[in-house]
């Protein structure tokens, strides 16, 4: 019933999740992709995900609808904050944070999980190079895993332990890209941007600053179409 | 923005919920009832919580829809056991299990709390008179509170500190409704039967099982309504 090799990665069509699916495949798991439409301005962001899904070769993909909305700029209730100090980034809980999503949306991969007979979870959090969301944080990721494992049959009837995957967590946003780039990730395919034109990503919000910053340290060409192609970058590491 | 006085409260429909809803109510918690269309056979537990909702006054009621189908008698994937032995209730995990289902309501019932600046969750768990789900158990509400208030804004800014409220946990079915009966629930109004024919109770799953022992238990006329009449009900208790 239970099978070692099957994992749930939670893919949002970002780079650093599929980063993640990248480093999951590496690592040899068949893996279940779970992708979420939660009222996300961001809705493009989901397209990228199917890409990427295929890319990696995955299991399978799945699609979620589920409500989220109130209390964040990322479903609509206020103006995405732009060009916001390298300082403040990470040092306070910004407007795009969205009230408990990784709580809800591991929620719903440890469901998945459980069916698929699956022990393994995989999730891009990542707390350096982040806009300072709680759920990104190791101790988030710990008390997820400790819930996960009194929470399911599966865990309480002796069949496995279950792990939560944030092989980010540590990561510098150019470390990811390094990493990506040699397990072949295919970054313009990705999506980061939280309030995109179009196609393109805007170059101002929290995402678009890290990514750019990111892809400037890791010495790679960023793949990403900005609104303007002459954004200066400023750089905040070494 | 936070309110000391408001609570969120998932909602079944049941008898276990129905209580718990009146316990929040006569603590005087403003409370919002969360319920979850998940594929359920027993859908129509959701009219039921639509009356208990209206009936507690609670400030305002909200349906999700959400995909947990899979693993489970529950979402139609196998038969409802029925007549199982009374020794069986709760000493194993039963083919109505729905993987990780209370961690997902109260993943959503988190995310809806943080919204509306609430720091107190209610759930009708209960690991007495239980099917022997692991997400009912004394060790599940303390990892879930544990989480909650590492995963939130709400909690890691200083603003509270959430409590998941479990009043039932440690209560037998009859102590549940001899309360639920002194605060005025309607019983009538709820739906336990995890096999419905129509408007009736199968009076076989374990639900009507422990349903049925709990009224007799405490000496209470069961209002419920089942396929036949004559049914026994065997009593474990004293």
């Amino acid at each position: 019933m239970t099978d070692a090799n099957k994992a749930v990665v939670l893919l949002s069509g970002g780079l650093d999740s599929a980063t993640v699916l990248a480093i999951a495949r590496a690592q040899r798991f068949d893996c279940y992709a779970l992708s979420f439409a939660y009222g996300q301005r961001q809705a493009i962001e989901l397209a990228a995900a199917r890409l990427i899904a295929e890319a990696h070769q995955v299991k399978e993909h799945r699609l979620l609808e589920i409500d989220l909305r109130g209390g964040s700029a990322l479903t609509g209730d206020s103006p995405v904050p732009k060009n916001r100090a390298s300082t403040a980034l990470g040092s306070d809980i910004p407007a795009t944070y969205v009230p408990a999503r990784n709580t809800v949306f591991l929620a719903h991969a440890l469901a998945w999980a459980e069916v698929l007979g699956a022990f393994d979870l995989f999730i891009g959090a990542n707390a350096v190079d982040y806009s300072g969301y709680p759920d990104c944080r190791p101790a988030f990721i710990a008390a997820f895993e400790a819930l996960a494992n009194v929470a399911t049959g599966a865990a309480v009837n002796g069949g496995g332990r279950f792990t939560l995957h944030a092989p980010l967590l540590q990561l510098s946003k150019a470390d990811i890209i390094r990493r990506g780039s040699e397990l072949g990730v295919d970054y313009a395919a990705t999506h980061s941007c939280y309030d995109p034109q179009g196609p393109r990503a805007c170059g101002g919000c929290d995402a678009c600053v890290l990514r750019r910053r990111g892809f400037a340290e890791a010495g790679i060409a960023d793949p990403t179409r900005y609104v303007t192609s002459d954004l200066q970058v400023a750089t905040s590491h070494g």
